[in-house]
């Protein structure tokens, strides 16, 4: 036998994804398994997108797109910026990618070599490290504290113990749902840039804030990459469809990468998402059963000695304590899953130290899946 | 301005890809280019697979799947083992993926640490060299000689010079259209197991060989990585799915790192794949096309002056001499395109050092196409 095993291939396991195909294999033995695991709207992409992509996979041809998207699906990005944040961002500047996941690995691949540091915060989505490891990157975790945001001040700090090359951030975030105020936004970027450190913002859970404005870290400057996907408050994870906002000197790096690692987005997804700025009307209905949702959880959680750790001001996860009830999430959220049949993320799929204090519930998912899941929370604890 | 610029970013553009951009600006103009750049077939998916698709994506929820595909799929891919190959291939084995770009990403990921030496023959398919390099492996490169394949003796002898932990061959190659006879490919196979290389055997241009049978590398050993798609004979491209057979070890790495680096495969694409493999009665009306196509071409293209350097044996490739017009294949080709609107391949994406002698024709488009690509040629040399 001559198997190579590689030591980078040794990241961590997605803990979310291995619960889901868990909660899969229950389901499919004809259990009711109640998923707030994934961070995944239970609701379809709006109607003209479903219509748009089902004719053109139905009589057309479904081909390969140049390596930067359809011009046509570029130009819709570049409306809405102007549209949504009266921001002018230029086509040309836009990246259609394979959904977000896409969108970390060019931004990495571009911007960093191995060896390069890069920060990132705790708790975070896990995806950040492993990729990060994958290719090679230190990866230096900033602990967020109380206010749940990174700070300027932060970055700073962390800059000064050891050198960064590039910092990534995600307002809202996951799993805490925190935002980054505008006014602190602004100065986490402008120290970035006077200390030389490149900037990634991780923009996939805008317009589903619920205390605050989008604010995107374009707003200031032009050499920051923003990352932002069609798969949360558009509904289309498994279309695996996003972008990215490059400055003008990436462009041609990430053209060049893309070509290589991925061809092309699904054309299919990128013929729907063209109609996705359009979809608002039903959209919003979705946003707003978010905000019920989340009413639920913030009273229910805290009255089942699950208290809140985070102030879930966007996205749609309620990230809480439950060191009450156990010191290793994993094993809370697997007996969870086989007892209850309510399937929740591990605190340490987001922070590898204080992981086992946490558990992630999405409320993405329908009104009474979120009803159903406390009803039986409350009798399983 | 802190816009971080990797160095490793700077692999080869595909420059295929950028004749495929060119092309499609000339046409947004009004031209009408006949494009035979881009390995891409011009008829559509199986209508069975097309209507799956459409129907879930019209009314259904498109979501994340579990990272290594939906079990259906995996099954289907599974029997398709059985029946082509008359192999036992488990589906635990078997992990769906974003295209085979995702597959080549993933193996390398999955098997080889930076610094590790991986062979590929030359002339071959581009992004090899790019995602390997990307990865921070280092690329051997062994030249093919006239019989068109790699051999035992050929990797061998590599392997003295330096060692090597892993090499990747593709039968039917790309842009050669070779073959490797099922002898040769076993000796290959049992060499690599010998010295304690890993395989990684490139089959997505099975079931488009012309000259013989299909051999799958999986018939001399589980220990072989086999990469292969829907986009070729099954007329996929753009749907972006594919799929590797794994050795038992290699399962949950590559299952790790594709839940942090993909999620999943779209869901649609997965959806109507289950369809594809019987799709057959449609495919092989394309595939005898196929046939049509390069019977055309291997008249033609000695007749202009451009005597083809490889045998054509599968794939639909022509890859043909152009030094008797040119010593700069890229310039021809921007020029090809530029004056006669016809659109092809310069050999520098499949052979940095002797490329500029080659260029490659695909005649996986329609019979017009290359009837009228041929008469554009003729007129325009």
């Amino acid at each position: 036998m001559a198997v190579a095993i590689s030591r980078r291939g040794a990241v961590e396991p997605f803990h979310a994804m291995d619960i889901l195909a868990e909660a899969n294999r229950l389901r499919a033995e004809g259990h009711s398994v109640v998923s707030l695991a994934v961070g995944q709207p239970s609701d379809p992409a709006p109607l003209a997108v479903r219509e748009a992509a089902a004719l053109a996979v139905r009589n057309g041809k479904i081909g390969y797109t140049d390596s930067l998207g359809l011009m046509e699906l570029r130009q819709a990005i570049s409306r809405h910026y102007a549209d949504a944040y009266g921001l002018d961002v230029p086509a040309a500047r836009v990246a259609v990618t394979t959904g977000s996941s896409a969108g970390f690995n060019l931004a990495f691949l571009a911007m960093f070599d191995p060896g390069d540091r890069v920060a990132i915060t705790t708790p975070g989505y896990p995806a950040y490290r492993n990729i990060l490891a994958a290719l090679g990157l230190e990866v230096v975790e900033i602990r967020l504290t109380e206010e749940g945001y990174l700070t300027a001040e932060m970055l700073e700090r962390a800059h000064r113990e050891k050198p960064l090359k590039g910092v990534l951030f995600a307002s809202p975030g996951n799993p805490t749902g925190a935002l980054i105020p505008a006014e602190a936004l602004k100065q986490l970027v402008e120290a970035a840039r006077d200390m030389g450190i490149s900037v990634i913002s991780d923009e996939i859970y805008h317009r589903l804030s619920y205390t605050g404005g989008d604010v995107s870290a374009l707003a200031y400057g032009d050499d920051v990459t923003v990352i932002n996907s069609f798969s949360k408050y558009y509904c289309m994870t498994g279309w695996r469809i996003g972008w990215m906002i490059l400055p003008e000197e990436l462009v041609r790096p990430v053209e060049r990468i893309a070509q290589s690692l991925y061809i092309s987005a699904p054309e299919m997804s990128q013929i729907g998402a063209v109609k996705a700025f359009g979809g608002s009307a039903e959209l919003d209905i979705v946003r707003q059963r978010y905000i019920e949702n989340r009413k639920l959880l913030a009273e229910a959680l805290p009255r089942l000695g699950l208290p809140l750790a985070a102030p879930m001001d966007g996205a749609f996860y309620a990230y809480c304590d439950v060191s009450r009830h156990t010191n290793d999430s994993m094993d809370f959220a697997k007996r969870l899953l086989a007892e209850a049949h309510v399937a929740a993320t591990p605190g340490i799929d987001f922070d590898i130290n204080e992981g086992n204090r946490y558990l992630r519930f999405s409320y993405a998912g329908s009104g009474e899946d979120v009803a159903e899941a406390i009803k039986r929370l409350t009798r399983w604890l």
